[in-house]
């Protein structure tokens, strides 16, 4: 679908939702002032969250947590994204349409890391905050999500502004930050260390499950797998490839997909993370051989 | 109401309402994933959360958490709980109809185990992934949730699929958590400790009010009070039956119905769970005897 | 407005909304309870939430966070709060009607505190359990939050019954704490220190920006900033009064308007409260000097 088609279109009206993500929180009432504010541009809005837990001012995990979720929600679906440590500062606010038709409302600080590599950008736009800013709230400079981003994301999502509306065309470019892509070279997979999956103490990686194919491997294969901070080698076992948890013992760690399609390491019923201290973002890498 | 009249009125639909549980937590995107799932299905779907801080893998607690809110839905309301440390193993995966019209879409691991004896299940279903899961997520092996239970409870809300098209037929029984009924014996009542209110450190146990009344105790009766662990004692003290914790001074413990109509035990404005270690579920027993 | 024209107007019927806030977390299953009591109402109404993360029983901060998000929703929103340490004792249970027009549903404890001196209250009405407790939950004592507030807050926002109908007039007067009004004098301004931002660890005071500017005071002045408890100085320095946090080194402390126009004292990328033990509430004073 061409830009055109899609502004014309303009799933983001029929489908009228707004989703939250921020490093706020939910202890205060900042995520509630700014689903208030969204209600009042349209209450036939619905307004949900991803997550207001990123930790703060981490660009690169609001950028991967974004493209996490995003896809599982409809096109045309508006996301408002505020991790933004530069609030007040001179980096843009803009609204950018994707290739998968979604819109994501956010500073222009590298939160569209992964979404820009990933998905594609269609088109980026700077918002004008002389009309997309919330009547009354020029005196205030440090709460751009509420009275920016929110506002201007449920005007989007209720079609009370087109997205041309939102300002000046910047084109398609934004700010990136530094990412390995995953790469086959010298009989072994190269990537990134996307994130720790907190929860369950799982490290991903972005290397996606065709890759292994590509490699020729299969479920049941054994992996010598190395992960590394800058030059520094800090973990390389062998590890069965798994398609469950369950087909190591309890304690034991394993490669299996993550529910994103790529490599994730694992222990099962237990934390990799915890046992093995790994980082993630800048500078750590995954290799994996065949053995 | 019979099953054929139930099936026939189809109260999920009417309600449209899905309410998920899990022990995900909110640091990532993942129960977004699953709200965004079931917003794809049907937009006009009210999307609602119980909780998703269920302790790792805690069925038990899963269990309880379940029956404590689910009573307070409408019938109709369809569940999704997502606590599944066996997710890829072979435990089935579920749809359940209760006496209750309420629906819960979950893997069948002991999650049903309280609902199963306090509300009664009319019919249970196994999920035949063939039809009822995502579409192109067939190479996802680990986020049943989002792919599977997510998508068939928004589809069975949204009246897509009838309660017949989830699956085969399993009859009425679900896998139960060993759990200790309350009896009257021998002058005392004996129950087992069912959760601790962890915010406010109560002790929750499955004792109804009504048992009391039976047993001949009103407000303000003194009650022996003995809680142990397999046959080992470990706590021992009269305490009194109040309405209201503000019947005895700040810090003493007392005997009150909780909001669930059970006995609970607790200390005036402190945590009688960090005052006594008491654990919860299988193994744990409470006696109570007048004096 | 008159009482009577927005009584006439429902306000809160049009909007449709129940927003809730308590001291009870989200690890169990009581906030979903509130909103399936709410549900069961009308099931066309809009549930949202504030924060449930009140410290347990802290009346100050349920009131400082009712009155931070409240002025984001549209005029008509009903809030139900519950930070109650006194439930089932003889505190009043309330609802009461703002001159904003929005309606609060809450024990009254001092949680209107900030609400009635900032915003005003209209009329005061004291909840008939008789008829405003949900069907069958005579028995519990514990959980007003659900069986009265949530299920009349409902109710109210879904036009079942109207403001009358709550209960007897109380007239205008609610509990309050005790609370230092900001004030110009000897070429000072005194105010109290209202909260701490938890996650970033500034600290909001009641000083608001239209009086710096009656002080002289423009961006980029100095301020001598004195904190005190009681009679005793626990921080003096002399900080920049800045439009936004860069315009100071990393790990510098400003004085800057915070997102309700109040002047808040910050650490650019650090956090205040950590930095220096400052507390919040009664007894807890500031003063600015130009110097």
């Amino acid at each position: 679908m061409t830009i055109e088609e899609l502004k014309e279109e303009k799933p983001w009206i029929k489908r009228g939702t707004v989703v939250f993500m921020s490093d706020f929180g939910t202890v205060d009432g900042a995520v509630s002032a700014m689903h208030g504010v969204a209600d009042e541009v349209d209450h036939s809005l619905r307004l949900e969250d991803l997550t207001h837990e990123i930790p703060q001012f981490n660009i690169w995990e609001a950028s991967y947590r974004l493209i996490q979720a995003m896809t599982y929600w409809a096109p045309g679906t508006v996301f408002v994204s505020v991790v933004d440590p530069g609030v007040g500062s001179d980096r843009a606010s803009v609204a950018v349409l994707t290739k998968s038709g979604h819109i994501v409302v956010t500073p222009d600080n590298g939160t569209l890391t992964h979404l820009a590599k990933q998905i594609g950008i269609l088109e980026v736009r700077r918002i004008s905050e002389a009309e997309n800013r919330l009547k009354n709230s020029q005196r205030s400079y440090t709460f751009h999500g509420r009275d920016v981003y929110a506002y201007t994301g449920a005007r989007l999502a209720a079609g009370i502004i087109t997205f041309d509306e939102v300002g000046p065309l910047l084109g398609r470019e934004t700010v990136s930050l530094h990412m390995q892509d995953p790469v086959i070279r010298d009989n072994a997979i190269y990537g990134s260390i996307d994130i720790l999956d907190t929860r369950y103490g799982s490290l991903w990686t972005n290397i996606q499950d065709t890759m292994l194919t590509e490699f020729g491997v299969s479920y049941g294969d054994m992996l010598r797998v190395t992960l590394a901070y800058e030059e520094r080698i800090v973990y390389s076992y062998t590890l069965r490839f798994c398609k469950n948890f369950t087909e190591v013992e309890k304690g034991d760690a394993l490669v299996y997909i993550n529910s994103l399609l790529c490599v994730g390491i694992a222990i099962n019923q237990g934390s990799f993370a915890a046992e093995y201290r790994i980082g993630t973002g800048e500078g750590w890498l995954i290799k994996l051989e065949k053995i």
